[in-house]
């Protein structure tokens, strides 16, 4: 099963700035060969349902390793079992809709 | 590593009533023997991991079988390394902390 | 517009217990006349959408004045134009439609 | 007051693409002259609280107009009382910072 996620880790207790846990999460999500785009609140994920959700427990183990004590996050999961889509083609439809309309 | 998660799943396009895919994967966490609560805009869930995320796949994938074309699940999910929490600890923490105060 | 509302807060670097701001919404909320349900992920709120969302912002506010450098929510806001639901008849539906299944 | 947020609005029941609803926020929050971007599973928005969340307001208002029964938005809010931060900064960081290290 293909999913797209939306995928936002919180450490608690920290520091203020959350850059270096953000950081390592790139290079797991990386590093498993699994498409991925960050933006300002997050990181689209696509992928198998299995390898996308085993990128979010690493970065669970590794932050917590880190030595973040307290870790929360927000993740959206998309599945379709109509046709196949891509994150590239979920903003395109949008884009391009916009565009015809104006 | 143990989970608290806060899920939430979506079925798109299959009428008003969500009612019959929230009872089944109501249904699935149970018979899964994990512990959980239903509010008004999801289920708390905790457990292990890999069981609590099992039974999140298996609810996407049986309210596919049920026809649900499109699924967005909200997950919010929670561990920490310094100390043992339980979904009733973080109600009753608070709680008390109210009643102290007032 | 009537909202049913599921709202985390999440204080970022500021210790590792994070009840005292968890009861001080708790608090906001209640002084807003809104119908609230704390839960182990969040605590979901009903009423107006210019109420509702005002407690929220006031949150904030009195989050930062306690102390809190940064604050993350998270909200899931729900609403319906083909009829009336309350945060009680989402939960009692489903448990009746589980009961009568069973 | 100043806000980040990443705005995902789902209408459930109005058929599989939900394209035109999306294209639609995207008009009501141009419209307001708020910055923001379009992401895979979402929009970032900044911009002051008042005028953000009046955006999503309208957003539920216009989607029930065009016909959507029941709407269900995930909203991540984020404020600082430490420094001012863009979306672009946000971004910028953690790029820098991988760069940085490699």
């Amino acid at each position: 099963m293909k999913v797209i996620v939306d995928f936002c880790i919180t450490p608690l207790n920290v520091g203020a700035s959350l850059t270096p846990y953000i950081a390592e999460c790139q290079k797991i999500i990386a590093e498993m060969g699994l498409s991925y785009q960050l933006h300002a609140y997050g990181t689209n994920i696509e992928g198998k349902w299995e390898v996308v959700m085993e990128s979010i427990k690493r970065c669970h183990i590794r932050l917590h390793e880190m030595g973040a004590p307290r870790l929360s996050t927000q993740l959206k999961i998309g599945t379709r079992s109509d046709r196949e889509q891509t994150m590239t083609d979920k903003v395109e439809h949008v884009q391009r809709y916009i565009a015809e309309q104006s």
